[in-house]
């Protein structure tokens, strides 16, 4: 059964077939009669949310322009040109396959593509002057950007502000005599830096700036910019605009800066959804600021399964493969030497992994469907689950990061020297995902938030008041002793969630009164505030993990109906829950509601699973179902043949195609000419 | 007074001046009497082990063919011509200015570099020749090697065996007849795979193989092998060689593969001055094994300044100076934003960090220290301290990459986004020391290592017998309850030091007890290993640690006549001992030597700690002493001037000096044509 995925996988079969290792992991599995894979016969999809689409697959993986098989060895402008063919290209497959660009093909799609495509700030583009523009706004500019007569970006972030809006120094000086708004980036912290489109490619940008009208400001407001030239796309007059150069990866992307001198605007070029200057100046405000938030939450929401889960999956997949091929030493003398993946200290690091990326599968359809509800009750002019959607996509935004990024080094450090090479696919996951703990709000900025949100409800609670029902845990009452005895005990759900309950009010609560604490003996509040946060920050991830953990339980309980599934779904989230109390001992052992000898039984516990699930492990990643073509790695193939698989990427490298002039420059004269005639 | 360096800084002046916040930061240590910076009026230096020599900085910082300037934009063709290029006008430059390649200089130089430099391999060619060969192989090939007369590498690892060098699959079968070994990969995995200068540039390497004499295997021996001809640089006969291709970083270093197919060396081709084949295929060994574990030991403990500490400090440099210049949101509404460094979660991110880096550098002391006695007493053929040194160096080279690996990947985030622009300086110093949990031997078997010397020291403690001085604690008797009851006895070394040793104790005690109880219940010797190897890995890191702590505590005692820098160094020491017990907070409640009333104690003076540390935190990465181009970074310059450095490094990049081709390819027909068209 496809745990994940129902598409028969695009394998390349001509390397000698399933390397015998690999093949002796899904054959046990098959008898075993407990079949998790994507590959062998299957029944019913147990959470079929992310099934790719078999021809949308095989449309892309077969058409040569959207190849990667050369992106290792390809140069940012190298990178930057291809993601634009791709771009160009795919709008013209799109319209001939009838495929959705607003529906599910674009995710398999992007999925295909390992998102190195170009113009996707375009979409942000558009979506933006749709929520935020008045009707004449998106009937001028909408159909313009939507046959790409135009090609749009999006431009907040500034080289001297990411995080905190309110501090942007762009500004917007509105003109009466011309009705014309003039744009200047006054100083060089103001220029725009890191829009992504914007470097390179794009005609026109939102561009967000300070309004002023009359001498005052009015804030940040987003304006409509011409920024190249629509004859030869060189800049317009005002306008210094070019890319921000090398990153650690994103080099498909021409993030750009943009320096603007005088740059005029007419006043229709104001969104103007919700506010408006008026000929004379007038500046008119109307609807809720607050939807701005449901926007940022949306993204944050929207990111989490393409660009922060799948590539733990993917990191996942390459690196037990792998370990089910290596041999390497041996555990008893004599033997045949040991497959890694039989040794505990290589569960240890990857087993955990696997069981964090199926719960944060889960915890993702959690966090859509508090998304979609949420998104309802806003159409019906009700904005009571802003605060909590806001505090959830914060806080699951940041430790979802936090947790696959952290999870796709460990996998890449598991591979060894191997590991290390690009042909691995392990180093462009690893210089990828870190960006997602930067960006769309930085991870300990958004812990913060949740932790603000966090402290009030408890606060309310504290006070008999009514708080949102995803954290009334927050009302219980405080447990004496963890119950436990055996270690079997600890493959309760019930006793396991109760310590991390516990664990989450306790550091919450601690929080709190410390704050209360020091604003009562006389510091101000955002001092206060300032001395807690290394404490609020942990209780913010206490809680995130708590639901997680909770959720993964809950989900489990839910596939009574395929024992076979939920067995192993079980020992998966068995496993995801003790790793956290196994690696987070402190937290649980603080208040004494878990002793020592209950972390005794909780690490044998943990312990004998890494036993138990290392068995599946191997299937358990091929219910991922990655083609070869989109996991672009020589060690996670479905085949494992990954020696020749290696010695295959190293001769097509570059470095062996082009000679090597530094032999005639300066290693000829070296060796032939003796030192003292150099 | 310069804590680590004395050399005058040549920086760069051309853009106005030292940036004001950044200024500010050296002024208040300055009046406050207590400089630690290195570049105010110094006075002797408190720890001057690493100081730089003015002239030979200079001398390659001032050359344009060592310049690093470009280093970010280049493509990996590139960075290896510029490397060889290094290397070979080095030695010109070697010997025009009289410096030694033996002495300090090349250290100096290596660090001006950032070895950033080709044929680094060809040195470790030249000193295993001399460590393993007879003297008539040193008088033979010495000679060449010195004088570049030939090139050559280190082929010991292969495409299926890194870690266990016993299962290498390379032989050498002995042929009487022709008195020749004749050597062999006899299948794709026993490639030699990864041996640096071998990809593109050696004539000739060092191949460890199975040797086979009659039909008998005697274990790997090195062969000194031609690979490439002298003439024209085409591989020899039978050879197949070349670049394994693109890698996370070491773009500058020609990582190579080596197939053999029946190439044939004379009898005298291997190292013998501990064994021999002799004419009649006799196999005569003579000399100890043992010597071998030596020369690993030492390269593990030579790579710690260079390749290890030394990036950390970089990061270090980067991320506070920057956070002193960033400005970001309020503490207090209605004042000026504040800098970033003024907020305790990004205190918490970077002061243990330079706390550690400082830690780390005496730990590298220390060892050096061990080391050179314990080579003393092998030179006086006392093999005793071999164990402890191969310990020490194996734990300690795990310990120190493992934390400042994750030391730099904190510094690179704690920089938002601009941390991901390769111009920060900080990508690459990541995907290089990432390296170093790999290479000389992979970290988990490395502090299993360490565990089983632990292991039997702590069992011949047990029964009265004698153990090595630095292990004499695990004799020590238990004590009951730490006696702290107020925060501030947390700053006394004594108190921490010993809730570290008690918990260093105590991870040792209980894994050789539960390693005990399974042999003793029937389990055998290994698979009983391999079911402890999570909690034996988690004891070796627990030693290390408080041998760490403990040396620092033992380093800042001896500053005594140096009341400044004895001060700040007690800060360092006393956060570096408190963050380890902060964040492995359950290892120190387990046994309950620590409370938890224990635990708020420590999170009070650690915060309390970070507060006092962040005064002095811009001087005390001043005191690393790097020059600017040495750094190499947009937001580590010490004049501060980030935005605009990080400008200019944008307008230099290739992305935006060389047109954008694919404007006319893609975009100008996408905008113009309409999609229809396309």
């Amino acid at each position: 059964m496809a745990l994940l995925g129902s598409c028969e996988r695009l394998q390349d079969a001509a390397r000698g077939g399933v390397n015998p290792d690999l093949a002796s992991e899904r054959l046990a599995r098959s008898r075993g009669g407990d079949d998790v894979s994507g590959r062998t016969p299957r029944s019913e999809a147990a959470v079929e949310q992310t099934i790719p689409h078999c021809l949308t697959v095989e449309a892309i993986e077969s058409d040569p322009v959207f190849s990667q098989e050369n992106q290792y060895f390809q140069s940012q402008n190298e990178r930057y040109e291809a993601a634009v063919r791709r771009a160009v290209y795919l709008q013209k497959k799109i319209r001939e396959m009838g495929w959705s660009e607003t529906g599910p093909e674009f995710q398999y799609i992007y999925r295909c593509l390992s998102g190195d495509v170009a113009l996707l700030l375009h979409r942000v583009f558009i979506r933006s002057i749709s929520v935020l523009g008045s009707d004449e706004q998106i009937a001028k500019w909408i159909p313009l950007a939507t046959d790409y007569r135009i090609i749009g970006s999006y431009a907040q972030t500034e080289l001297g502000h990411g995080t905190y809006l309110q501090g942007l120094e762009t500004t917007a000086v509105f003109d009466t005599a011309t009705q014309e708004f003039i744009l200047n980036t006054p100083k060089i912290s103001a220029m725009k830096w890191w829009p992504g489109d914007m470097g390179r490619s794009a005609t026109h940008s939102l561009v967000f700036a300070q309004l002023y009208v009359h001498g005052k400001c009015y804030g940040v407001h987003p304006f409509i910019l011409q920024i190249r030239s629509l004859q030869d796309h060189s800049p317009c007059p005002g306008v210094t605009v070019g890319d921000i150069g090398p990153k650690m990866n994103f080099q498909h992307t021409d993030n750009g800066f943009l320096r603007l001198q005088n740059v005029r605007v007419p006043r229709e070029n104001m969104l103007s959804k919700f506010c408006e200057v008026q000929p004379d100046g007038t500046y008119v405000r109307w609807g809720s600021q607050k939807i701005n938030y449901f926007t940022m939450t949306s993204v944050r929401i929207a990111i989490l399964p393409g660009e922060v889960i799948l590539p733990l999956m993917k990191a996942c997949t390459i690196a037990i493969r792998y370990s089910a091929v290596r041999r390497q030493s041996k555990l008893k003398p004599g033997e045949q030497e040991a497959k890694i993946l039989d040794y505990q200290t290589q569960q240890q690091k990857l087993l955990p992994q696997l069981a964090t990326a199926y719960a944060f599968h889960f915890i993702n359809t959690y966090l859509h469907e508090l998304f979609n509800r949420g998104y309802q009750d806003i159409q019906g002019k009700n904005f009571d689950s802003l605060p909590e959607l806001h505090a959830f996509s914060s806080g699951f935004k940041a430790m979802v990061s936090q947790h696959c990024t952290s999870g796709v080094e460990i996998c890449l450090r598991a591979c060894g020297g191997h590991g290390y090479s690009l042909l691995s696919g392990l180093p462009s996951l690893y210089t990828r995902i870190i960006a997602s703990c930067i960006y769309e709000g930085e991870n300990t900025v958004l812990f913060l938030q949740t932790a603000r949100f966090l402290i009030k409800c408890f606060m309310a609670a504290s006070a008999g008041q009514p708080i949102p029902p995803s954290v009334t845990y927050l009302s219980s009452v405080k447990p004496g002793k963890c119950p436990a005895k055996d270690k079997s005990d600890f493959l309760s759900p019930e006793t396991y969630l109760k310590a991390y309950e516990q664990m989450a009010i306790r550091l919450i609560s601690s929080s709190a009164a410390k704050l209360q604490h020091l604003i009562q003996s006389g510091v101000t509040k955002y001092e206060a505030w300032n001395q807690c946060t290394v404490q609020l920050e942990r209780a913010a991830k206490a809680h995130c993990h708590y639901i997680t953990v909770k959720n993964f339980v809950e989900t489990v309980e839910k596939l009574d109906n395929k024992a076979g599934i939920q067995k192993i779904m079980k020992h998966l989230c068995d496993l995801f829950a003790l790793h956290g109390i196994f690696t987070n001992m402190g937290d649980f052992l603080y208040d004494g509601y878990l002793t020592a000898a209950h972390m005794d039984l909780v690490t044998a516990s943990y312990l004998d699973l890494l036993a138990v699930i290392r068995k599946d492990a191997v299937p358990l990643v091929d219910a991922f179902d990655f083609t070869d073509k989109n996991l672009n790695s020589a060690l996670g193939s479905y085949d494992g043949q990954v020696y020749q698989r290696l010695y295959e990427g190293a001769r097509r490298s570059p470095t062996n195609q082009q000679g090597n002039p530094a032999y005639g420059k300066y290693l000829k004269p070296l060796l032939q000419n003796t030192l003292s005639k150099l």
